[in-house]
């Protein structure tokens, strides 16, 4: 088996260097466990976080451990009651390409899907944007949302169920591809690319789209699509935060300080910010896959995935997605 | 009749300049109107945001115009239905001896209970804690509860509301006999004095006095507290936003830029920030006039006022006030 460990912490922006491709022994299931042979991996932003030896929602990956994260893959050996040889699941199966897990850590898969959907638009990626529009975003009918990253696997979700919840939707992308994807794949009403802007003319520009204020000011990025958003919010706005990638890499915190302005602002326009972190609400999962699942079966539901070849490019992979570079949900074909 | 205007906007701190006393004829009251003779004037913070020009949630008191404020008094002369002369009643008076409103901007008061009650424990005030409370705030008993200003008529309202709910309530105070009013009158189980600390001494008392973290961190100044009490917030924590004292006149936004960290410590703790103006919930003050006056009136809800003799006086009284050098809820008797 091969997986991929963590070499080096990051000193700044993560790199190749970072990581390591090792292989092992097969691991055996032992009582209650079962062993599967990971097909898709999936790559997501929060990884970068636990790169760090930085107290957070979660624990650090050890340097020499293998990188978190969500796999789907057949069962090749089950010791777990309910769970067969051959059956389809997910699970934290890490970057690897066997992994054992307990049995109720892992969960079995619609099989008329396929299975990539289960990490991204049926996954973690389309939940948290669901469970965040849900708990805190409250959309109403006449009201507008705007969401950075909006052609990614979570900021096309916001966009689509806002779109079907009655609100005009802007998305903020990088780059002119993008955008177009935004309006013509997601249906957003419409598509800044940040690229092309700084602080100032974004404001400009997302003042124009959102003729009557922004309600809904999804946040995945921080940095200047927040800038730029935050004087445009709505008496009663909500913001619920789910990511910062904009910060993720070393902040610049040097000034200036704009923490009062934020106060104020919250303090004025009666805005509600709130942050989510999706593994609180699993809960809500079974009503998710509910709702969802059919009109992603119907196609009413679009998503975009950016399948990548081979465990060894894992790496590289996650610093597209880091860097913006991909386009849809980033997954690892093993 | 005599009233308090707004003769030149502040520049930075607001200063005596900044106001002048004026006299008038008596106004008369119209069809459905009715005259009061204010006996007692409230003052508050959030009157030094309408002397500046800037867009709030309220419109900016105009240059020579009346200094706005809640008042209550007896009714002189009544052509509004429902009201008569000798009623006491509230409203928004203005700074002024005497004022006309429509009936429907005036309210009878329960006439058990002292006339400043209603600007104070039972008025703006006390029902803004109990609104931020019930709305946001969402104690559960056991859990710990922070409070800047913790002696002024918002703060001590919060420790009380807190503290019957079961939680640990925190105060922090300007000087020794602040805190020793904290404990001793309102009850808090630990006071601190902001004024004998920095940011790192104050967040290290404040982690001394909250061994178990800050699951509500009641905002009402911003600034220096803010800091100290941002990474000592618990998992699923609770901002309610009333007010950013600290940052009413003039804020240094030099660096650091303190923003990333808030956004970081949001996702990561999933806290809820939200700012509340109490206008927006008068449809909830029956209620809490039925919850609190009757503790109010068997003295098990504490209250100060801090009152000053004469309409001339208010705004020394006022900025004063905006210092901190008051104790209790700030009164003009005039």
């Amino acid at each position: 088996m091969k997986q991929v460990v963590l070499a080096q912490r990051p000193n700044g922006p993560a790199k190749l260097d970072n990581f390591r491709v090792e292989e092992g022994a097969m691991p055996e299931p032992g009582a209650g466990e079962v062993l599967i042979e990971v097909s898709h991996l999936s790559l997501d932003p929060y990884m970068r976080g636990r790169m760090d030896d930085v107290k957070s929602y979660a624990p650090s990956v050890a340097l020499g451990e293998k990188m978190t994260g969500q796999g789907v893959g057949h069962v090749l050996a089950s010791r777990a009651d309910g769970i067969k040889e051959g059956d389809l699941v997910t699970g934290i199966t890490g970057w690897a390409s066997h992994a054992v897990l307990p049995g109720e850590g892992v969960r079995k898969l619609d099989t008329r899907l396929p299975a990539t959907t289960a990490l991204g638009v049926l996954g973690m990626p389309g939940f948290t944007a669901w469970a965040a529009m849900k708990t805190i975003g409250a959309p109403q009918s006449g009201e507008t949302l705007a969401v950075a990253a909006a052609t990614g696997p979570v900021g096309s979700m916001v966009g689509q169920i806002a779109k079907r919840a009655g609100l005009r939707t802007i998305a903020i992308a990088g780059g002119e591809e993008k955008c177009t994807l935004a309006k013509d794949t997601f249906g957003f009403d419409a598509a800044l690319d940040h690229r092309a802007h700084d602080v100032k003319t974004l404001r400009a520009a997302l003042s124009e789209a959102a003729q009557d204020g922004i309600d809904i000011y999804f946040e995945n990025v921080g940095g200047k699509v927040l800038q730029a958003a935050l004087p445009l919010m709505n008496t009663h706005g909500r913001i619920p935060l789910i990511g910062t990638i904009a910060w993720y890499s070393g902040v610049d915190t040097s000034g200036p300080d704009h923490l009062p302005a934020l106060w104020r602002a919250t303090l004025v326009k009666r805005l509600r910010i709130q942050g989510l972190i999706v593994f609180d609400h699993w809960d809500l999962f079974p009503e998710f896959l509910e709702e969802m699942t059919g009109p992603v079966a119907q196609g009413d539901i679009a998503y975009i995935e950016d399948i990548t070849e081979g465990l060894e490019n894992a790496p590289s992979a996650f610093l597209s997605l880091l860097n913006g570079g991909n386009t849809g949900k980033a997954i690892v074909a093993i």
